[in-house]
């Protein structure tokens, strides 16, 4: 039941490492030996960014800071991550082939700079990356401290220069084959933007189209494939000496235009940089929901542990205000990842470098240099615990809920031209949703809109504008199949096109299986608010209110203003074997989480443990053995009661029913065998 | 006594109609039919936009479908407004000659897309469009069904390519035949800007002058000449064949840059494009009178009625909030449209695109397909109202107030690096002063600053920053004659190319015609108010306070605070048959709701209706009968008084004295005959 | 003891005067005489902007203009400040030679417009600036009226041309030698950025690096030193026939960028340009603190009398809102430059032109054109005021404190990716810091980071995140020699290229000389407060608290909040013969107020007077003589005291002990001998 992402067999604890910046004062690394033993640290990023020093000039390697590097962290008894070096590229590379640089979509081409500045479709880019991955790879897949890669860094962005254009242009040819169907698909008609040959396509640009939704929506597609390509092209490359060594790239949680669902089925598993706002005004326990969220959804896009490939060890320094992390708070939210099933604690930076953009982010070492600092002494600290917790490694949660977070449909509908234009709040309504279920402690799976569904008792697909005839059939047959579905409103609007459904919304069965039909959608100003009844008490909806009507379906809530009162604001479809609800308003919270505690009732779903101001309770299991993790996010001790009796894998101490928790901590229960 | 402006003989009932947009399904537009006979639409507005399906290749025309639509359309009793494709020209046209697309300000060159996006210079575009036009005329011009060309599309923008360059210098050369005189005007001496070329010359760029002032309003106005141009060239393609057909186009209420009181000359009609924020925290009310105004405005240009050419059945998709209509408030507000002299009430659009940006906005047809929804009926409903005001059309509203509204003044006003720098509110302002005429039920009409002032009784200038000789001597002689002018802050401060007034302000006689001196003038912080004492009350002023002079003027008002406490704050000067009143600053509203009573009072002008609240009633006649529209934009229902005995149009019933008014209604009451 | 800073002995009265701006109507220029008589204006800058007309084609120059007006002014007793016309170009000369235009951040190359649109490094432009100043210098240098030359006009603004792109190679050249020294200094081995050419090197762009902060450091240092080149090109031409006539530039308080303390070693005399905002919500007092702060900068340039090179007589036409100023305040603020060191009080502008972007600018004769308003009256008043000080002329205020306000600070705290990212408020901080002395009639000198410190007894520095190796032995020295220092959070983070210091902060032996290691900086959201206790009373924190280490020092105030609550918030420790403050943390202002309180009264420094609510008082002394400027700022009457016996400059009257002061009013005491 484990499923292992490396070859490592205890919970990581690392970070990037960047000696290349030091190479003028080796002592500094052998220093970096001493410290890293003292701070609990068994693993190294290494390599991400020294293409400059690795190849100082084209075709000139020189592997010696890498093999001393590699040889020290080993001989320390530490793991490495190796990674190739194309995030940025050296100056000589851009000086001698333009075409590597990037091209913005107001079509103005840039100069060599910053990270991530380079077209991923030109073939010279992409063969001399080609050519260092496999220099490295031919060195180091076998080193004994190296146990994946890291392909490039935080991958994101898009070209908009001549080659793109070629490749968008082919990319459309093999998806539509005739340029009949992609005038139909697109629209073209409106506005007289018929084409008449291929060459006359252009990506989205300012100076051009931005409002051809079908337009956009593929070139973020034609992006997203790009991306993979080019993944593909750099994991062929290093895995050809040892295809053992698994890959990964770090993701991230707010970057947009890329499907990382697709990307995720290219990599050997997952990684992503979390770096959340703790310390701000909304609150550590709201701030922890939403990251959970966000755990779950890189965890379920493999349906494997993760790795947490980036965090702060304190503050970053690129927030518009840069706050520590308050003691504790560290090796608590650390802790949140390898519940939500990461098997890494991994930093970004282990030591400040002296200059440049990001040398007052955090690090395990300060400019100071020494291991007397608060920060130091909590990382080792942390290191510590995590030597506790081998076992967990390869261990899993388990869901019977699934959300759906769509890549697409967030495209889709961050670009439609409708409802409140310039911010529809999908990530945060999935966020909002998502925190009734963490205050239960309830597990939940995210999943992408087509996803197979046949292991949830419960599926909540919120704001599901987009609607493939895909996505319709999997709904369908979940519910048939007994399942409950709860979907909001916008859902089923538009095909995987954003072509608007005929006939009525929501698009094709749909309307069959919620037995509702949507006639029209009201947005409303931001401080508007409309009366609904739901069980004799009345609530609160704002932004959106559709007018729908139950054909077939029971009426649970109904508004209580507007022109709109009396009709039907929330409803409930039997269909085959399952339920369908469907709510037509956004409310301000206390409604959505009443009907998910009527629906995990009825379905006979318990969480973890009641619910507690500012506790989450976790589980990862491997199918005999479960781990509880018991999270504290408030600033006062508290207790939660737990069902069992439980040993303290850090202490060793007997917990039987109910948890002590001081502030700002996570306790890891490992249940007592039955 | 009645203008028509096209050969129908009825309130017209119809709106944009795009049937390219569904040619692979022709029982779309058998569906249309039927479903334009139930909802009781006479017109369609068709080709807008259709050039790419009528030539798909340049000179290969294809009038397949227009020829089925018109004939469609006659058959089922329609009539057509055809328009010419203008507004977005084919791809092939941009591919094959580039300089038809636009030159941003920036100089940059955009890319095919969107609308709007050609150079109406090019003479290969003129060339296009004109062969375009000719050939539609040829087809159509006597097709029964066509009463009048709507020629392109909401035009505006400008265009700064080297065509447009070298057509402006051109201009210029006619305006000012030397370059002393342009030196001279522009006042170039300053910062060292003396033109020694016309090849010099630039138009306003970020790049490089955006603060000569008088530059920019000369490109204003070649913009609008340019604009004019391409207007005559479409004009006389199309009526070549068939002078009777009257053309128009859509003009805007917020584009900025054209001068459409200029362009309207050249218009056999005006017509506008009306979508309003209904339903916005300020209130439908006061919105109902900034449209009024809009109305007013449109119908002055030409001094006959105009058409409603667009506005939305519900909501539209582009405001940051896009809320429904409320029930009954579409044929309210189309009403209100018809109240202030338009003869048509048309949608934008008929049905909803399936893809692209446009579809989500508003439509009597949803993507649903068919006539049982709300929005459907509503129309339908209203198609049976608007059938019974035949004797209407062509009437006019009778107005002995005029509000003068000038386009060059807003770009001088709105350029000019003074007061508060980045909203002088010079629209803003002339909608409050409207509404305190608004509220009173009395009729306006709205003018430019050069108007001929012979028919008013009573004058309001606000803000007139902008006074040629000829605009003074219109007041002059306005005055002179009996007339009553009020005029405010900022009045004559600069001649026709933004040269200041030598001698001081307002410039030359309009000191005597006012009787007073205005020093200096003061832009106070938003949130200051200083006090002004006006027949024993205390008024607030804010924004702008003047430090004038009486030299002849008695003082009505007087500065209570401040260092300027005591002088004077409202004049009114006695000069030759009449009265000029000068108010030297902004005030919340009241003192000048105050002084326009006063006015109102003393020549004797009395609205159709006393003040209701929510209540607006306006007039149209035919110099015999006289039509009075009684609107409720209130959610309550209400009554107002009206002297006299009538017949309500729609359903026959006598009022006498008294009508009541339904939540968001309008009652049309024609007169009885005495 | 005097430092004159040319050969007037009065203060100057006078402005900017545009008289080729009225050619056209000499008579203008007659009238321009007589009402400078009436005025008491005895100055004129002459030439600003002049280029087109004194050059109208290349090499054909035409002085008649020139020779005309500043021989009338001399007939009329004046004296003129001549100017070179570099500020603009004229328009033949952009023409001809495109290379002298400027090319923004973005590489995008401008078109004629504007000022400062202009190549600094340009060789042409330098040449044919050098042509025309010669032939300027060469005619009038030794005009009976020049008694300064005034160099471009307030110099700014960067250019990035291929021209700057070489020269800023070459500089850098110049500087580190080799490019390994480079790649060191700018940390390039961060995100792979090693140079391996110098031509790879491309100042700061959007479209390539701007987060280089050593680049970014460099090339703001390059900028100062082109702008110093041209200046000197400027200087040499103008002083070859007289080189006793001494050179100035009018510098601007809020252009970012340029590094004035080393621009004004290669002027003779330093003169600004001052638009504060008075009026604003925030209190005149406060204002007044402000611009005072600035005048001190300005005149501790040189530690001589600076001139106010312009002024508004009443509004500008620049800000949001422009206020009038009040009655009397043109005479209160135009007198406080004087009290700190001002020779001059110079408009900008004689009169308002006709046209273009400066005509509603404030001046002293209006478009009215004649004398009897309100502003020409206050204008003539003064100069009957300024006609009573001829023997302050050359006098210097006299202070013991300094504060440290460094260009290169600021602009690298500006760019600083940390703390509160988008402002730190550093130049704000230095201004509510300067205000506890303000308001307690405490002399300051403002000084650059390397000053000699040597004439004070207390030096404040805030904020000095740079610190190069010269400024911690300045500091050392500083202290060691009995000297007191306060410094605050941030203080000596960065090298002078913005590398950080290693071993812990403050950098280097700054942590010995107060006795502290700062650990870490906790960064707060804008509406935290922390609680900090200090001598028995509770103060608040905001923004920035540091986590610091007393290691030697004297704890005198500790957090009171927060994790860090019970750890040190000030410090102070004896070092050699002097002590040293460090203030951990941004107070809200009392705490700040009472450790200046504390040091001031340590040092035995005593203000000029007592705290006086809105009132300032001032001294300039020539040694022997003193002058006291007693300002009040509020709008009520008032009184401080003052010891000993006075003689009213203006009145004669005797003033012993106390000075009344009636609302916006400066009275200039002369201390009698005793």
């Amino acid at each position: 039941m484990k499923k292992y992402v490396t070859s490592a067999r205890n919970i990581l604890h690392g970070g990037d490492y960047n000696p290349e910046q030091w190479r003028d004062t080796p002592e500094v690394w052998e220093e970096d030996m001493r410290l890293m033993r003292l701070a609990g640290i068994n693993e190294a990023t290494v390599g991400v960014f020294s293409w400059a020093v690795l190849e100082p000039e084209e075709g000139k390697f020189d592997f010696s800071f890498l093999d001393t590097v590699l040889d020290k962290i080993a001989a320390n008894g530490g793991k490495v991550i190796l990674a190739t070096p194309s995030g940025a590229r050296p100056r000589w590379l851009a000086e001698k082939y333009p075409e590597v640089l990037r091209t913005e979509k107001n079509r103005e081409k840039n100069i060599f700079g910053e990270r991530h500045n380079h077209c991923l479709t030109s073939p010279i880019y992409r063969e001399k990356v080609r050519i260092m991955d496999e220099a490295l790879a031919k060195r180091y897949a076998h080193h004994p401290a190296v146990i994946a890669w890291h392909l490039s860094n935080e991958l994101n962005g898009e070209c908009h220069c001549a080659l793109c254009q070629r490749a968008f242009r082919q990319w459309l040819q093999n998806k539509y084959g005739t340029l009949e169907k992609l005038n139909f698909t697109w629209w073209t008609s409106f506005w007289s933007h018929n084409y008449t040959s291929w060459e006359q396509i252009e990506s989205p640009s300012p100076r051009g189209d931005m409002g051809v939704h079908g337009l956009n929506l593929d070139w973020y597609r034609f992006c997203t494939d790009q991306t993979i390509s080019f993944i593909e092209t750099e994991k062929q490359a290093v895995q050809q000496y040892n295809p053992d060594i698994p890959v990964t790239t770090n993701l991230m949680r707010g970057y947009f235009g890329l499907n990382y669902y697709k990307i995720a089925e290219h990599l050997d598993f997952v990684s992503w940089d979390s770096y959340p706002d703790w310390g701000a005004p909304w609150g550590n326990y709201h701030e922890a929901s939403s990251i959970a969220f966000d755990h779950d959804t890189f965890r379920s896009m493999k349906k494997q542990p993760f790795f947490l490939m980036e965090s702060t060890p304190s503050l970053v320094n690129w927030k518009s205000f840069n706050k520590l992390k308050r003691p504790g708070q560290n090796a608590l939210v650390s802790l949140q990842a390898v519940a939500h099933g990461s098997d890494s604690v991994q930093y970004f930076q282990w030591r400040k470098g002296r200059g440049s953009s990001e040398k007052f982010h955090g690090a395990v070492v300060d400019h100071y240099g020494k291991e007397d600092t608060r920060v130091f002494r909590e990382v080792a600290a942390l290191g510590k615990t995590l030597a506790c917790l081998d076992e967990i490694v390869g261990t899993m949660p388990e869901a019977k809920v699934a959300m759906i977070y769509d890549y697409e449909n967030n495209f889709a509908l961050a670009d439609a031209q409708a409802f409140a234009r310039h911010d529809k709040k999908y990530y945060l309504t999935e966020n909002l949703i998502y925190k009734h279920l963490f205050e239960r402690n309830v597990a939940v799976d995210v999943l992408p809109r087509e996803a197979d569904l046949s292991d949830y008792a419960v599926v909540i697909a919120p704001m599901l504008y987009l609607c493939s005839q895909t996505t319709i059939d999997r709904f369908t047959d979940f519910v048939a199949n007994g399942g409950t579905l709860l979907a909001t409103y916008m859902l089923g609007m538009t095909d995987e096109n954003d072509l608007c459904h005929l006939g009525g919304f929501p698009g094709g069965k749909l309307k069959e299986v919620f037995g509702i039909w949507n006639e029209e959608i009201d947005s409303l100003y931001p401080e508007e608010r409309v009366s609904v009844s739901y069980g004799g008490k009345t609530y609160e909806a704002m932004d959106y209110c559709e007018r729908i009507h139950a054909q077939g379906a029971e009426v649970l809530a109904t508004y209580a203003s507007e022109f709109y009162a009396g009709e039907p604001a929330v409803t409930c479809n039997a269909y085959g074997k399952g339920k369908a609800y469907y709510v037509a308003c956004r409310d301000t919270g206390e409604l959505m989480d009443a009907l998910i505690g009527r629906i995990l009732a009825e379905k006979h779903i318990v969480g973890y443990a009641p619910k507690t101001e500012n506790v989450s309770v976790s589980m990862r299991t491997d199918g005999e053995n479960e781990y509880y993790f018991c999270e504290n996010h408030g600033d006062t001790a508290t207790a939660c009661s737990l069902v069992g009796s439980f040993t303290d894998m850090e202490t060793g101490e007997r917990v039987i029913n109910e948890v002590s928790l001081p502030p700002l901590t996570c306790r890891i229960l490992k249940k007592d065998a039955s």
